[in-house]
């Protein structure tokens, strides 16, 4: 390599002994055009850097509802990235007072980063119903195990702020009481399979938009 | 074959070209006296036809009790022979009015099968809140995916049998009412993460035998 | 939210903090109309809950033949709910004297529940050659591990019927004689490659319609 | 439920239906003590809501050093409460002018968000050496594909902090020069197989304490 | 770097920033010592460089025996560095004339390279009973799909040697002579499942060294 | 089955129980004109054994280049039949004093055959850069774990030829001097995340063909 005489074989090793190579799969960036399939979304053609960067959590979320909180997706139908590599992210802005309400990802795992105030953090587990729960402050992380009962809320005096990853492209996310109260799932089956009063039932789905 | 002069010959075959090979992984019995890892359990040694066989989904479960169900697990740790296999199941029992209250599983999709009576069964999908509910009949079978709310319950005049295979050796059960009022999570938690009112937290914590 | 003042507030939560969501994983229903793909048939759209039943198990298959028996698969060519859910199902029927004759499932383990009379089983482990047999009653289940070989018959004097689940949506079903007598195969490479005699070989080509 | 003459039966319901499960598998927190196994640690008893929480990414990592950066992981061997959950994390502290060099992580997919400053970072594609390279402002976003050689550095006049996750709990690092330079390997080999000139290795062998 | 003055703080730079890292994963050695577990065996200490590599392929195996062939593996159990790693290998030596018999390995896919002679190869697809057969020179190569029953034979007049990889560390081999006549399985069961006239299923029990 | 009298049943047997079988994953063999997609391209229809098999490994590659070495892959792109089969392959030819140069495959683990010659190959750990070599002869195999960095050369006398499989059908190929020399990545990035002298980086890229 030190014979400069040595560059123009090179260069033909260059293009000689690896030409045959056609790898498409140091990674599948979502083609959202198509239909997806159990792992994942068809790949799209024509990649570049900015298929790989996302912006659209840099801005905080509007907390001005009821819940004072925003969950914003960076899943793979909002970053086409991910699709394939096994992650994903979401930003979490919760108000003071704000809470995300109880909830499960069906399709992953979650790991909660707080990067402003104070969250307080649950979840349950299946076997016995123990609950876990902890208050974490910046820097602290929490991890949520996958389809497992979970919620967060501020815990503080001030906003709170989370990013949060999780371990597949599109973790899903099942709100309980919009499963219950926010579709048109009648009440007297909400109320039988959950042992709510009626009163309750029909008060919730008046408030999530329900019918039935 | 056909000359019985090569038979010694063929004995030899028996024993000789193979003889190096251990294979262990055909199946990988629990052995449910060690730590369970992320892929199941260590394997036991001393495997017999026994542990491929499991009699306890034979009798009917007992369904005297609020719910006037019972579900039957036959999942790893009572049916060693299903470990590392991605395959186990249960068998649920619904008296007449009786139900199997909203629950996902955590780790596993469900099919089900109804082996006598009539069962109204629903999941409700993560992305858009819908419910998808049918009324199965013997020799129906209906399909839970992953990680979703759903429920059954008896909708005929007669006790409902179901047989129910689940997609893993350990699917794990989260009964939302369980998760929320059997357990010392404390009632202003479960009312800020539900919107559910004090009276009926504290009523069905005082039922379920949750505490706070 | 025991404030009626909050309804307004807590409907735009409904539509607000979420509003960037469109997961579309909860599950995949096959599109049967496009091409597989190693992970299973891309997602068709359009699902509503008929396409999570099926009711093709509920009859009993036709057993007038000479082994007796039928398989009644619902693997994801005919139920497509299936799809990428690691789960299958299929319906046995065995009259009396009949047979599940030797065969493999390439790509799942089976776990089978006796629903009506007894059934013979076994599988053969591959290291050792080992034979695992039971004779099942109604209400038992047995597993076998994947990719071995396995059969089941009627060891009763009534019909017997078992529902059967596979650990993944499409399991394949190679039945031995059918491998090996029921193609172009030539005779000479059978019993090549099986040590059967040329007149047995030829008998079970004439009868499962081989040729060669 | 409205009748609170069931609540006596509704205990029993509790204690009933489900008393044979012994669920072990909602998670599986790393037991360091046993050896690990390709599908992660074997998992340990006793766990508490400590074990899924981790305080270590709270302090900035010590950048007084050649690189000016620290990367502070919360892999399973810091954070056992990831074990067979697929992700874990951490944290990137990049001082003005300092670098994450030239790296792989051999296990994962790495999702890096900037939470203070500037980083320039970049990954190269297998199959056709392309750069993919974006400048991070706070609260961007950017995905690394498994295995390709990426890097990251202070782009701007102030300390830069990321939050990293990986799609693993045990995502692995190796970076270029410390695989080149840090051991044992003869220089003779490194430059063999870098084209490197001899000068070159020596002085970075030197440097990073690598002999022969 | 050009600077030798900052040779001091870069060794300081090898030691601080990544001191915390304590990665096991990067393989997975077996501890054949250990239970095997679902996803492999326990990972071994003290590695070195013999765990991977494997000199036993590299004498041929011994074809003085009925089939003239001989399968030497490396699987886990003789190549404990191929645990973990999806991988694992076997040398086949088929003397002219001789013969693997009909199989399947039930955990792998094979792919199969001709390094001398002539092999016939072929295997048969479980949903169509398509039989896909080939005729192999040195330096060809073909692959036969998991868990499908394939054969290979010497279909030239010199010895032939092929290097087989398999797509997992523990591929398992069921040869269905084996798996029917060298065992206690009874002659009455074989000929159900089989269709094989008695006279066969003796013959054959006899040479295989199998009773009942 | 002794008696003929059951052939015209048998007959029937073949076509009724299984009639409504259309098992279409035995195999899928990609079809190359579609998207790739995460688990692999879909699958084509109208297979053949041609598609199992494959020839292009039979020549030796052009070794007439600097590095004197040829890497001839039969990935998916070049053998579309491992498609989803979880294996593939490549040869490689080493001329006298030639190279593989440092790289890693991010998607596979390797394992490799020497068919002729002798061949020093290594790889380096991630976690402790500890370097594992061994001097390989005609017969020897060595297995490289995923993602680690790694290289082979010729260390005899005469060519040294190898047969390589992958436990993936696309496993990547990522040349360290490619990846940071044989593209538009500018000097000055490259010498800040590696350390190497400017006069270094400049001379290697104009050997390899990079610009900036």
């Amino acid at each position: 390599m030190a014979n400069a005489m040595l560059l123009p074989v090179l260069i033909s090793f260059l293009v000689l002994p690896f030409s045959a190579l056609a790898l498409t799969q140091d990674f599948c960036v979502a083609d959202l055009s198509c239909s997806d399939t159990p792992a994942g979304y068809p790949c799209k053609t024509g990649v570049g850097a900015g298929d790989f960067y996302y912006h659209g959590l840099a801005a905080a979320g509007n907390t001005s509802n009821l819940i004072k909180a925003a969950v914003t997706p960076a899943f793979v139908g909002q970053f086409p990235g991910v699709n394939g590599l096994g992650i994903s992210a979401a930003r979490l802005d919760i108000a003071v007072g704000g809470v995300v309400p109880l909830h499960t990802h069906p399709a992953a795992s979650e790991l909660l980063f707080v990067t402003e105030g104070t969250i307080l953090a649950g979840f349950i587990s299946s076997s016995s119903n123990t609950v876990y729960t902890k208050t974490l402050y910046k820097g602290d992380i929490m991890v949520f195990p996958q389809g497992l009962l979970h919620y967060q809320y501020n815990g503080g005096g001030s906003a709170a702020v989370a990013l949060v990853a999780f371990s597949g492209p599109n973790p899903g996310l099942q709100i309980t009481d919009y499963a219950l109260f926010a579709n048109n799932l009648p009440s007297a089956v909400v109320e039988k399979v959950t042992f709510l009063d009626d009163a309750q039932v029909k008060k919730l789905k008046s408030v999530l938009g329900g019918s039935g």
